[in-house]
C-alpha cells in the first residue's frame, strides 16, 4: 500500500474548510444596529438561555416560536398605515366606477383630498374603505393588485417605497433568533393576503408563517378554473384578543417570545410571557421624532397605552428607539 | 513546518466519512411498500420532474406544497370517524354531570348503547356530540383530554390504539416528497386542535402545519393567567369547498400535490391541479376489504363518488388499495 506525505497545515485547512460547509456560519456579534443598552442585552441572554443544552432552560427547536407584529414593530405605521395608503390609492382609481360614492362618506370626503374627514368615521369608516377595496376579486388578482402598488407607491413623507420603511434593528431582530433555531412568525393586525405579497422577500418569513385579519373567501369554479373568490364580509380580526386566538389557530403553539409595539398587541404578549419556562416579550416604544416619529398614549395610529403600563408593571423589555437604535431604516432615518 | 506522512486510504475514509455527515442519505429505493404499478410510477414521476435543476418543470422548495387529507387517507376511518369515537367516550365520561341527557337524543340513544339510534339525527346530531365534548375547555385542557385517549383508547376491531391505523404506504408518501424539499401539510375536515396532538409524532407534521375544522375560541385571564376557552360555536368547517379556503387561508400558497379519500377532498384536488405548472393529484380508493375496509359511493363514513368520478374524467392518480399497497398498518392488516 502506498504512503504520502501531507503538510500537516495543508491537511488542518482542509479540514477548517469542510467544517466551514456543514456549520453555519455563527454570526460575528449580533444586533449590529442596536445599542449596547439593556434590550439588546436581554435579547441575547433570552436566546443564549433557551438554547444551552443541557440547561434547564433549553427549549427544544420545534417550540422555538417567536411572533412579531408588523405595523409599527417590523415597519413604519406613519402618517396612516400602510396597507389603508394602498386602499385609499385603490378608491381614487375605483372612483370612476362608483359615481354614487360622490354623495356617500367616507368616499365623498376621501375624493376630495380631505382624509381627516374621511376618518372622521372612525373604524367604521377605515372598514368600508377596506372592504370596497380589498373583496370582489379573486385572491390571484388582489395578490396582482399589492404587487403592482408595493414595488411602485411611495412614501408620502421619505419618498421611499414602503417595503424600504422596515426597521434595521427588526431585520436583525428577525435574523439573530432564526440563526439560533427560532421560526418566526408575523401575526398582525394587517391583511393576511396583503402582507404575504412581500413578507418572504422584505422580511424572510413565507406565506405559511404569515398570520393575520382576514376576509371571508368562497372557492368556486369559473370555466372549469378553480378559484377563491374574496368576499365584502369580515373573516377574523387579528387584533387585541384576537391576536392570541389567531397564534392558535395557524401555530398551535404557545410563542415564546412576541414583539409589539402597541396596545394591539398587549394580549399577544402576555399569551407569550404566561406560558411556562424562560420567556420574552418586547415593546418597540416610538420615541424618536427626528429620525422616525414620536407617539405613544394618545395616537390614533398605533397607540401605545395599556400596553405601555403592562411592560411597566411586569418587567417586559422596553426599546427606546432614540436611544437604543443606531439606525432606523436600512437607508438612514425620515 | 513538519510533514506527516499519511495513508491515502486512510484519508480517503476520513473523506468519505465527513461527506456522510454532510449530504442527506440519498433513500434507497422509495415508497417501499408501493407495489410497482401505475400509481407509485407516478408519484415517483412527478417528484422527480418538479425537482429536475434546470428543468422547465423545476419548482423552487419554497413552492412545494403538499396537502394531505387525515381520515381515510393517513389513517383508517372506519367502522367511526377515531375523532367521534373520542367524542362518544367523552359523552360517556361526562353523563354523570348532564342528567338530562337521559331523555335528550343523541345523548339518549348513545348512553343506552345505540350508536345506530344517535346517530340517525345525520350531521346535526354528529355537530352535537362533538360541540358539547370539545368545548367549555382550555386548550390546554382539551390537549391533555385528547393525549390521555389518543395514548390508551383501542380501535374496536383491531384493538389497537388508534395512532397505530395510519396507512404505512402513506407514512412513506409523507416521508418521501419531504426528503426531496416537499413542506407537507395536513388539511383535514377533521379537528385542528385533535390532530394537532398526535401528528408531529405519528406523521412528523408539526403542529403549524396542520389546517382543520375548528369552534370559536376566546382569550381571557383567569387569575393573571392567559388562556384561551374553547366555545361551542363552529368557527371553521376545513372539508369539501372549505379545504381550499382553509388551504389559503393557512398556507397562503396554491398546493402543487394534495392526496385525499374521499368527496370532502374534491375541491382540494382541484384546487391543487388548478395552478400552472406540473401537478399531482390523488385518491386513495379503499377497495380491501379483507386487509382493511372496502367502501366508495355509498358510505355515510367517507363517501368517495363525485371525487371518484373526477378523478377519472381529469386522470388523477387513484390507489387501489388492494392491488398498489404491499402494506396496510405498520402492524400488517386488520
Amino acid at each position: 500500500m502506498k504512503t504520502y506525505c501531507i503538510n500537516l497545515v495543508r491537511v488542518a485547512a482542509i479540514v477548517l474548510i469542510a467544517i466551514s460547509w456543514t456549520v453555519p456560519a455563527l454570526a460575528q456579534e449580533p444586533l449590529p444596529s442596536w445599542n449596547d443598552t439593556a434590550p439588546k442585552k436581554a435579547i441575547v441572554t433570552f436566546v443564549e438561555r433557551v438554547t444551552r443544552q443541557g440547561s434547564p432552560e433549553f427549549v427544544p427547536e420545534a417550540e422555538r416560536i417567536a411572533t412579531f407584529d408588523n405595523d409599527g414593530t417590523l415597519w413604519a405605521e406613519q402618517p396612516i398605515y400602510f396597507q389603508l395608503a394602498l386602499a385609499l390609492d385603490r378608491v381614487k382609481e375605483l372612483a370612476p366606477l362608483h359615481p354614487e360614492w360622490k354623495d356617500q362618506e367616507p368616499f365623498s370626503s376621501l375624493l376630495k383630498g380631505d382624509l381627516k374627514g374621511a376618518l372622521a368615521g372612525g373604524e367604521p369608516a377605515i372598514f368600508e374603505i377596506v372592504t370596497v377595496t380589498h373583496s370582489g376579486m379573486t385572491t390571484e388578482e388582489f395578490e396582482k393588485i399589492v404587487r403592482d402598488w408595493i414595488t411602485t407607491a411611495k412614501h408620502p413623507v421619505t419618498g421611499r417605497l414602503y417595503t424600504e420603511m422596515v426597521y434595521q434593528p427588526m431585520l436583525e431582530l428577525l435574523a439573530y433568533p432564526r440563526a439560533n433555531g427560532f421560526k418566526t412568525f408575523i401575526v398582525s393586525g394587517g391583511g393576511i393576503d396583503f402582507m404575504r405579497v412581500f413578507a418572504e422577500r422584505v422580511y424572510g418569513i413565507p406565506p405559511e408563517q404569515v398570520a393575520g385579519s382576514s376576509g371571508k373567501l368562497a372557492f368556486e369554479l369559473r370555466d372549469g378554473k378553480p378559484l377563491l373568490m374574496k368576499l365584502p364580509t369580515l373573516n377574523f380580526n387579528d387584533d387585541k384578543a384576537g391576536k392570541p386566538v389567531g397564534i392558535q389557530m395557524h401555530i398551535g403553539r404557545q410563542p415564546i417570545a412576541a414583539f409589539g409595539n402597541s396596545d394591539g398587541d398587549l394580549q399577544m404578549l402576555e399569551w407569550a410571557k404566561g406560558g411556562g419556562g424562560v420567556r420574552f416579550a418586547l415593546i418597540v416604544h416610538h420615541t424618536d421624532a427626528e429620525r422616525e416619529w414620536a407617539y405613544d398614549r394618545t395616537s390614533s395610529i398605533g397607540r401605545l397605552d395599556k400596553a405601555l403600563d403592562a411592560a411597566q408593571a411586569e418587567g417586559w423589555t422596553v426599546v427606546d428607539m432614540k436611544n437604543d437604535w443606531k439606525n432606523i431604516f436600512p437607508f438612514g432615518s425620515k
